[in-house]
């Protein structure tokens, strides 16, 4: 799967992916109106417009994009009914050549994590039969319990030909509060990023490895030190736009192919429309917002590594 | 939450927690070839398989027990079949007086932990409605992104008059990996403690907060200083039985009031059925095998508080 992204960033020219996180004040009230209209302001209601607004955004910026990164507590905070859009959502972008990173951030004990791996990038066992469940490409996955929370993830990539995101520096305010704390010297993020690369080691595609990392867009200059120490891991790196990242701040995440990250937009891109340089194409035309979102922050990223 | 957890563990004189984690081939024979039969190798038949054994292991052993904890790695990953067995697990405990543990291990930046905290433990605002998605009455939380990607969850608690337990040092072999590193001459689960206590401190019951800390059974002496480091948080042990845990090992855990700790048992419990000592049963009383190994836990936990 990790040469179907690279592929996929090759042919787009674009290393970014579009965070599919749909809040409910994101959606155009017209949107939830029909699903309201339609199915009443239930759960159910909801779950089809976080669809409805999902599609049209896919619809609409697909051609120029390599993959997605659905953010699954968005959907699972509308319960059944919203997981349900959420594996709609898979299935959809997945048909439309995307990849999907499912932003799960899973991570438990190592009979635990088989379960996790199993039931977001593996098949589960139902007496003769075997069934993918959500069946993403990509999942990220949280460090804390060490090598065997981490370990029945690596087992199910290596099955299924996927991949994972394991966090190293995540791009919160208060990510530095365990995170930055300094063992012999060294930050934590910093181990933890030297296992991602032992790990992904064990686990190479062609030039990268499957195994990538999560560092945040937000802080550029451990980003620097991190590439270096991950040199063949992908590095997933939200916190761009609305959290405050700008294209300027993200050369040194790639290596010097060119290659080696993916940035994701979330807000910037599926709320572009509630943006004042994006206002002309009204709530109606969220979608167009959208691609004209996508391909500003192209240019923006593509400049940005012209100049370095 | 704290409050009834605490009065459910002084009615049954039982400060233990029955981890509902179906694996497949912990369910009796029986069990999956009736669901197989209504619901075929399906995910619906898996799901069902699962709901009528926790079904079975809940009516044998309410009236011991304060609380359960279903692990939704379990059910996750049979998709959304297996998360509506979750759901119904965790109604149909709450109807019979069990506070709920959901064991999600969730945790994201701030507004993707509000979500997750607003879909396990809070009210989804659709419109003008509000529903309850998965509604457990404490939910685990995994303390890596600091302060902001728990405070959602505090501000739910707090509306909700629920609760959390956070991951502190896990009962896992690998735990120590990251756990166990030394910042400044004190380890990482350590200085975990200390944020939970102070998290705590703002969020008390009568004499416990509802926020909590998870230490595994399995590392006791790190146990004893993590009793001391956070006095008035509630400790979820897991790790007892299958994982290695004892009853003398875990004095350490409590307070000399006798309470401050609940300890987990899932396989333990829920397979007892398989192991040589409760044999006698046969897998059709299996639930008569998990209420025995509830009265032993009891009596092993009790006689070691009894003699400290």
């Amino acid at each position: 799967m990790i040469q179907k992204l690279i592929s996929n960033i090759k042919k787009t020219h674009a290393p970014i992916v579009v965070g599919l996180d749909p809040m409910m004040n994101y959606i155009p009230e017209q949107v939830k109106q029909r699903a309201f209209t339609e199915f009443g302001e239930t759960l159910e209601g909801a779950a089809e417009a976080i669809w409805q607004y999902n599609k049209e955004i896919v619809d609409c910026t697909y051609d120029l994009i390599p993959a997605v990164k659905p953010q699954i507590a968005m959907y699972e905070q509308f319960g059944i009914e919203g997981l349900k859009a959420f594996k709609k959502t898979v299935d959809y972008c997945k048909e439309k050549g995307l990849v999907v990173i499912g932003d799960v951030k899973r991570g438990d004990i190592g009979s635990t994590s088989a379960a996790y791996a199993v039931g977001h990038l593996g098949k589960v066992q139902v007496g003769s039969k075997k069934y993918a469940a959500f069946d993403e490409d990509f999942a990220t996955v949280n460090p804390y319990l060490g090598s065997d929370g981490i370990k029945p993830f690596i087992d199910i990539c290596r099955e299924e030909k996927k991949g994972l995101f394991i966090l190293v520096k995540t791009s919160n305010p208060s990510s530095g509060e365990f995170q930055d704390q300094l063992i012999d010297g060294k930050p934590l993020y910093e181990l933890v990023g030297e296992k991602v690369a032992q790990w992904g080691g064990e686990c190479m595609g062609e030039e990268y490895s499957y195994i990538g990392a999560v560092v945040g867009a937000t802080y550029p200059e451990m980003g620097k030190v991190l590439r270096k120490v991950m040199p063949k891991s992908y590095i997933l790196v939200p916190g761009y736009g609305a959290q405050g990242g700008k294209g300027a701040d993200l050369v040194h995440f790639f290596n010097e192919d060119g290659l080696g990250a993916i940035v994701n937009s979330s807000r910037g891109i599926i709320a572009a429309y509630k943006q004042e340089k994006y206002a002309k194409f009204g709530a109606e035309h969220f979608g167009e917002a959208s691609r004209a979102a996508v391909e500003d922050m192209v240019k923006d990223i593509d400049g940005a590594l012209q100049n370095r």
